[in-house]
């Protein structure tokens, strides 16, 4: 298992992650399978979208935090509830297809990984497996 | 790796891919293990859900228009930033349990390609993993 | 392939299985791999969120709820919509990491079975892939 270190730096923002995850695939020496690439935590997830045009994860996040505004009545009382909702809604892993030693991504996909409650130290795992 | 080509009909549509996947996972050979259906775009995702009644899948995609309408303040410049962030609630990939060469689905779960801005020629891709 | 039975109480409530995933994933003799948790249902759930403080999956639940309220214009004549839409948001299935024999949680996070339309008895089927 393989483990991305990240520093986030605001309370929202999502994080190209795809670059390390693809490194780190090639260097895992996979040739045909799938990677798994889990979040540990319960105020952060993980995406696959657009990378091309920040707007669109820009857009992604203003639309979960109007969905899910911070106040609000919630029962949990450490102030984060939103951050947890939010981690359900997107989810906290992401599979990507290895074919050929490589990732299969779609032209415009990027993995984005979810800060809902920063800025934090994280930490993202990735499993390879083998067809 | 096996690719399901489609047309999608309409700018949102879910379709039933159920029977497409269950043909590639009998003809892959695959006894025991998962098989992971993956959508390479950005404004496209993927569910399982009810597949007896069309009005539940309808519903969805209605539910999914109401709460993130198509006409909003949105960054993004391409006018479809609705079926970017409807892709990510959904999500970009799903797994099925592949038992005796046959995936385990419950008995009224169906496999459904959620189109967010179509029409467009579209892909899923399926990989299968043996245990 | 391993079937956890569960007797929902209520019709909405998430109930934590971490420690039967767990006890499986051991039992099973996995060394290093994934598991997959899968819900054969299409009002039904399942998602990793907090298991330290019930009130974070209860603001979750209740979330959810005002999102997509039981009682709404559906086409859906069964009176149920609103628990599909929410088991497509939280998703069918999910997957853990697990190396040197045990599953890789996050401190803080737990496996959460997420009943829409109970009570009811339900399943999750739990499939051990190795790497």
């Amino acid at each position: 298992m393989h483990t991305i270190n990240l520093n986030t730096s605001s309370r929202i923002e999502f994080l190209n992650i795809t670059a390390e995850i693809r490194r780190i695939i090639i260097e895992s020496g996979l040739k045909e399978g799938i990677a798994i690439a889990y979040v540990p935590h319960t105020t952060a997830g993980i995406t696959i979208n657009e990378a091309a045009d920040p707007d669109v994860v820009s857009d992604i996040n203003r639309k979960l935090s109007q969905l899910v505004p911070v106040e609000a009545t919630y029962q949990h009382s450490e102030g984060n509830s939103d951050a947890h909702i939010k981690a359900s809604l997107m989810g906290s892993s992401t599979q990507i297809i290895v074919i050929q030693g490589k990732p299969i991504l779609g032209q415009w996909q990027g993995i984005f990984f979810c800060e809902f409650d920063g800025p934090r130290r994280r930490k993202v795992f990735v499993k390879t497996i083998s067809d």
